[in-house]
C-alpha cells in the first residue's frame, strides 16, 4: 500500500425514497423506503463542480477509502483515492454509496420490510443498472449537486457510470468504466447463472426466507465466490502467486485442501460469508447479465449530442471481461458520436486489476480526470 | 456424425486383480477384486502388433464406440474410431477400458467391497495416473498383447498414455496425448477444487456414504459438472452456439434460468446425475492434480533411449490444458531425447475439441497411427 492515503472515514446513512414518494424502478414496480449508506472523501468546491462519483463492483460497499479505525485495513479502492492519488481527494470530492439491492448499509432483499416486519427475501422486486443509477442521482440531489466532475467505476461499477452517461448527456463532464462491458457473453452469464444455482439449490436457501432460521446458503455462497474468484484473476497471476506449491511438502495425497492455491480459495469462501449476503448476490449478478444499454430502441439516437468525455478501461489479461467489451463500449458510442477512448492496459492480474497497483492504469485515470 | 462406423457392440468384464494377487498401488495400498469393463472393435493380427489402447479422459467409459442396440446413440469417441475412420478398425484392434475409480464398470469406490459387503467410499485408497496404467497393462497380459502399435486419449486420457510410454520404453510404438497436460496449472487445479468442495460440502455427501441412504450430493455433483463444462468450451463456441438468445424473448427478468445459455448448463448437470458417481468425479480429478511425470528423480534419464514416437495435440482455442501444456510435454521429451512432435490444431471448440469433429484433427491422427 503507497504511504498516506485518507484517515479515518465514515460511513453515512440517509433514506432517499420513501412511502409517499417511493423508488420507481424501470419494471414499474416500487420500493419505499430506499436507505442508502454512502462515504465522502475530500471538500466539495465552492460552485459544486468537483464532485467524483465511485460507483462499486459487484461485492464493493460504500467504503471506497480511508479506515474505520483500524489503519491498517483500508477501503477497496483506497489505492486510487486519498490525496495526491488518481482520484485525488485535494482537488475532488468524491462520493461512494452502496448500491441499491446490496447487503452493506443500503436496502436490499435481506432487509426488513417495514410494512410487514418481514425480510423482503424473493418478493424484493428485481432491478435494472438504469435502477441502481435513479438512487445515484438521488443522491447526488440529496447532496446538492447537479453535474458531475466525473463517474467511475470497475466492472459492475463501470456499467453503472455508462449508463448513466448514456441516459443523461448533461449528468457528467466524464464517464470512466473500467474492465466493464455493455453485453455480458454467453459465458460470462455461463458463470454467473452457475454461481446463482450453487446459491439457490442449497437447501439452506429455503426460498430466500433463510435469515430467521439460523441456517443459510452457506455452502452454496461459498462455492459460488471460489468460482467466481478464480475468474478474477488469471492464469498468470494464480501461477505467479500458487504455482504448485503445497501447504505441506511430500503430505500424502487426499481429496482436501493441500495444494495452496485451494487453501486460498478456501479462505475466499470462507471470509465471503462474513460480509456478504447470498440474495444480494443473486440480484446484483443478475442485474448485470440484462445489461445491454446499446440495444435498446433509439439509443444511439439518444447519444448525439453528448457532450460527456468517455475513457474505456481495460487489461490485457482480463478473461472475464476481456478488452473486447470496452472496445465493443467505444464503438457504440462512436457510432453514436461522442467523444470515447479506449485504452487496454497491459496487466498480468487479470479482472481483479481494477483494484490493484498499475502504474499506468493510475496514471491514466489520474490525468484523465484532471485534463 | 459420419455415416457409417462400427455396428453394435458389447462391453466385457474381467476381473484383473483378486485376493491373493491384488492390485499393488504407487502409495503401497492394496486393493482386491479389481474388476474392469471394456471394450473392443476390430480384429487383432496374428502378431498381435496391431492394439491401439484408448485412455478415456475424466468422465469417459468403456462404451468408445459404436453402439449399445440404438444406432443413434454411439460411443463417446465413434468420430475417431470405426472403419475407415482415425483410429481404423479395418486395421487396428482398439481396446477401450474404464479406469480404475470409475463408476461405469471398473472398480471404483462406490462398489461394494465384498469383504465387507459395504461401498468402500472414502476408503477407497487414493490412486495415481501410474496406477490407472498398472491395471491397463494387466488387461493388456489378459488379452495376450505384449506391445502397442499406439496408446491414445485426450486430457486425462492422454496423461495415462504419456505416463504408460514414459514408464516402459517397450510398451507401444506411438503415443497420442492430446489436450493433455503433464502438469497442472494451479488455475487448472483451483476449478477443480471448487468442483470437488461443492461436492464434498453437499450435506447429501454424508462423507461418502450416501449411497444406501436415497439422498446424494446431487446439487453439489450438478454444480460441480455445469462449472466444469464451462471450462471445456470456449468463449467463442458459447457465443456461436448460445449469444444472448433467451428461451422466451421478452420474458419477465428472474433470477431462474432465462437465456438459452442458462438452460443448456441445467441440462448438463441434470444429465451427468444419471450417468456419473460424486465419488468417482472426486478422486479421478484428483488424480490429474498431482499428475506431474517429469518431476519424478530421474524422469529424464529413464527416457534415454525410449523409441516411442509422441505426437502431442493441442486445440487454439482450449483455454483448460492450452497449448502451452502440449508444448511442455514435448519440451521434456525433447529433453530426454525422444521422438516428439507436437501440433496445435485451429479450433474454435475448446478443450471439447478433442470429441469432435475437427477434419484436421482427424487427418493427423489418422496418418500418424499409420505412418
Amino acid at each position: 500500500m503507497t504511504p498516506g492515503g485518507l484517515g479515518q472515514v465514515e460511513t453515512q446513512r440517509v433514506v432517499l425514497f420513501s412511502g409517499d414518494d417511493p423508488l420507481v424502478l424501470e419494471s414499474g414496480a416500487t420500493l419505499a423506503p430506499v436507505e442508502v449508506a454512502y462515504e465522502t472523501y475530500g471538500e466539495l468546491n465552492a460552485d459544486r463542480s468537483n464532485a467524483v462519483f465511485v460507483c462499486h463492483a459487484l461485492t464493493g460497499d460504500a467504503h471506497a477509502a480511508g479506515h474505520h479505525g483500524d489503519p491498517a485495513r483500508r477501503g477497496w479502492w483506497d489505492r486510487l483515492i486519498g490525496p495526491g492519488r488518481p482520484i485525488d481527494t485535494d482537488r475532488f470530492f468524491v462520493i461512494a454509496p452502496n448500491l441499491l439491492g446490496g447487503c452493506q448499509g443500503t436496502t436490499g432483499p435481506s432487509d426488513l420490510d417495514p410494512a410487514t416486519g418481514r425480510r423482503r427475501g424473493l418478493e424484493f422486486p428485481m432491478f435494472s443498472v438504469r435502477d441502481l443509477v435513479t438512487v445515484h442521482r438521488r443522491l447526488l440531489e440529496h447532496l446538492g449537486i447537479e453535474r458531475l466532475h466525473a463517474a467511475i467505476g470497475g466492472s459492475l461499477g463501470g456499467m453503472q457510470a455508462l449508463q448513466w452517461a448514456i441516459d443523461d448527456p448533461q449528468a457528467m463532464e466524464r464517464c470512466v468504466p473500467i474492465c466493464a462491458s455493455a453485453r455480458l457473453s454467453a459465458m460470462n452469464i455461463a458463470f454467473s447463472t452457475v454461481a446463482r444455482e450453487a446459491i439457490m439449490r442449497d437447501p439452506g436457501f429455503q426460498g430466500g426466507a433463510y435469515h430467521e432460521s439460523g441456517w443459510g446458503p452457506n455452502i452454496g455462497l461459498a462455492v459460488a465466490r471460489m468460482m467466481a474468484h478464480i475468474t478474477y484473476l488469471s492464469e498468470d497471476s494464480f501461477a505467479h502467486k500458487f504455482g504448485r506449491a503445497r501447504r505441506i511438502e511430500g503430505a500424502e495425497p487426499g481429496l482436501g485442501p493441500d495444494f495452496e492455491v485451494e487453501h486460498y480459495l478456501h479462505h475466499q469462501g470462507a471470509s465471503f460469508l462474513e460480509r456478504f449476503d447470498a440474495l444480494s448476490y443473486l440480484y446484483l449478478t443478475r442485474t448485470m447479465d440484462y445489461f445491454e444499454p446499446f440495444e435498446e430502441p433509439g439509443a444511439r439516437d439518444r447519444l448525439r449530442g453528448n457532450s460527456t468525455r468517455f475513457l474505456a478501461v481495460s487489461f490485457t489479461s482480463d478473461w472475464r471481461f476481456s478488452a473486447e467489451h470496452s472496445a465493443h463500449i467505444v464503438r457504440e458510442l462512436h457510432a453514436g458520436g461522442c467523444d470515447a477512448r479506449h485504452v487496454d492496459i497491459a496487466s498480468p492480474w487479470g479482472h481483479d486489476s481494477f483494484l490493484l497497483d498499475v502504474p499506468e492504469y493510475h496514471e491514466l485515470v489520474g490525468s484523465f480526470l484532471t485534463a
